[in-house]
């Protein structure tokens, strides 16, 4: 415990930040050493978001499935909590497009979007319990949907509100993943995950979260990263929300319906 | 002059929200009339930018464009204010991924990152003039620079504190955005105003707010479409600044270099 | 027109950042001279709100009617952009206050509590008008009305959507305002415009942004101040309806009803 | 486990949201059953927030407590992560007040003008653990350091980066808070355990965040008003800042030094 550390400790000036990401110059910018107007030629966005977070660029593979999985979350329609916050903020600031898509990414948290975080914390901890343990994937997590229902805590990656048997992109994703014939450990620890909680608690769907969640693991990604790609994802269809509510809305057209059942008038 | 509108009046319940976008029911998603599990098989993220934005996909010059935009404004170091900002907020708040994205983008605006949509109403203004008294894009060109001289504007899409020569992606994307050996009117326009700016104020670079504005113009895209696209590039970087600020760096690290100068203490 | 102006321009160090708001060493603060102790134990944070602001402490009536206007617009319910949208990212992000809080301030703009700063500019441009031509403040009004309806443009701090005839709040601000019995020329150019634009357009009720933007100028306040002050006011009810939606709400409890009007699945 | 609960599942219609704060009609609006009209004629704003918050007026000791801490905590310049993130989006986006305040906001977490939370969240521990094994406050304050020291967290309220020796708003806030000669158990908590800290690892001030957290904690505030008081004090500070750069700065003003120490260009 001790007093936030600074760097440096002259109030007169400020310490450079250093970065490993980006290097611009007055002729020329490289994201990780990539001259970015040969990036501009040669690659896709996908491969640059890949780029931006590990470092290099992506296989076909690799990048198929980054393409698959921005492209899997980047709408659900305005009912979801981003996309509706988002279309209120635009609906009462018409002067800031910033400010309508800000406000739907402030909606991404646990409960919207931030799954795919968790799931990946889960597999990691699953993956290293069967390991340390010396039992099967389905055991560890057999285990972790336990261990969830004991705490009173959800498991990460099932149900949906609106897909309630099947969740559609799932299937379509883990195909995509699949090298040969082999799934990876994420992808079986998620799917013995699904079967657990099916049985332990109720039927339930395996959801996008889940399945994305199960594929970025198995590419290398840190936890974080399931909420990071979910982001830049979705950004694709709040900007399209927005335009449309500009386009088609007028401002302030939102009604809420309230129920008032406070204290009554003194 | 009235009070906002509303759709419906009854405080009770809300009508129904209306988008053209998304379809979503319990086994299936559209957007825009195509399953989003086909689009996962068979088409990239720039695709699926192109079609929410559009209502249709691509074709094969137009994906290529949008990848390269996307990827021309995706990070430039943490110095710009919305790298910096996201930076600052996950300084303070480590417990928000979303905060910290949020505040990236509320720092895109004209000054940084909404050029583009300047640039693109410049040209479309500017279009028009040229029709409309029969001159040549040359003509239409000077007097809109002209004009902004004349009231202490700034000419939007030239000038980089940077790139102060040349910023090297302008003429990377308008190579791309060649079609056969035409260039397109906004193309033309922007080099147009560029020269005249030159001509009239000081050398100054072309930079990449005016080319892909003009690039975004000749495939059709509105205004706004602008500061949309250039978002949705910059979040991926973004995400990445905001991920190496959390591997690397201590919170409140950030010591900002303060002078006071305003009353004594009494 | 000219590349974007920096104070210092070695790439290696930032320039000092300057304030004439807040000093603060090892075993002091001070707000604009005020020792930041002595303002704890004397005065109210109305007084603090009107001294971060203007740069001295309030007299007894500046005070009260900072409080007032603070007051006044605290809370309107779950219904305004602002609130509900603090609860919609309340709803789909739990982790984060802060998160829900500023998307609440992200509904703020010219449509939601920012017809303030718009009646602060046409009340001084309509007064400068007044003087410029020598006509009344009613004639200055009455142009100004006029104007508005020529450009199709709303006459901003009228009508309200829910207060259809009279909104509750404004006699009791101005007759707080009141000076003796004098009212000030922004009060007085207001209640013309009112008129001016019941006459010409149809009965409308002044609205609480018009009242306070009226009596924030004739506190000599500067026109954005009309957002300034709203925001803060709001933030004490963006807090309670976040602290409420915790409390008694479900996460993702919220669902938008909506309907697909869109090209058919193809 | 279970997927999200809603309360309703028509997807035709949205059930009413529910509020125990706000009651608006046409001709009034109530906040927990006082008439808004009254309440600015006859309270003052810290009364409001007050009552938004604890659902009744305060008296007048508790009135002057939360004028004091939200002045203590309205502004420490603009190098405190808060303000200069709204100074930074200020700077790239002039367009928008709302954006700037915002991510000020943004910049609140646990490590900037969070710990108040963290600090009743140990307050309210540390009581419990005091009556429930019967000892002491000071044991139980020992107890809480020991505990945090040995989870290699840090200790909640201690420690600043600009006030080193002492946080000079924290005595004059416990002078305001006796009553007579008695401080409450909050405040007998957080000094034990400031005293155990300064033993058991090094002299350390407490800080505000600690002292307001202390003080709320005996006005019988929940642990999150840490955070909500928090931020309705320093969103005075911010829009002030932000009215200041905008008044002062240029636009894009900000230059951060930046070093890259990354991959070399291939």
């Amino acid at each position: 415990m001790s007093p936030p550390a600074v760097r440096g400790d002259n109030p007169d000036s400020m310490d450079q930040w250093r970065t490993a990401i980006v290097r611009s110059e007055a002729s020329a910018i490289w994201i990780h050493g990539h001259d970015v107007t040969e990036l501009m030629r040669q690659v896709s966005f996908a491969d640059t978001v890949f780029l931006l977070h590990r470092g290099r660029l992506p296989d076909e593979r690799e990048r198929k499935l980054i393409d698959a999985i921005l492209t899997s979350v980047a709408d659900h329609g305005p009912g979801a909590p981003s996309c509706a916050a988002a279309r209120l903020v635009a609906s009462g600031n018409r002067q800031s497009i910033s400010a309508a898509i800000a406000a739907g990414i402030l909606a991404v948290g646990d409960e919207h979007g931030g799954a795919g975080e968790r799931c990946m914390t889960m597999i990691a901890d699953g993956l290293a319990d069967a390991q340390h343990r010396s039992v099967s994937i389905e055991e560890a997590a057999a285990a972790a949907v336990e261990h969830r229902i004991e705490a009173g805590e959800r498991v990460p990656g099932l149900g949906h509100r609106v897909h309630r048997t099947v969740d559609p992109r799932v299937e379509v994703l883990f195909s995509l993943a699949r090298d040969g014939n082999e799934e990876g450990a994420g992808v079986r620890f998620m799917r013995a995950v699904h079967a657990a909680a099916c049985e332990r608690i109720r039927p339930l769907p395996m959801n996008i979260d889940g399945a994305l969640a199960a594929v970025l693991f198995d590419l290398g990604f840190p936890a974080e990263a399931g909420k990071f790609i979910f982001i830049i994802g979705r950004v694709a269809g709040l900007t399209a929300e927005v335009a449309e509510e500009y386009a088609r809305e007028k401002p302030m057209r939102v009604q809420i319906p309230v129920q008032y059942d406070g204290q009554e008038p003194r």
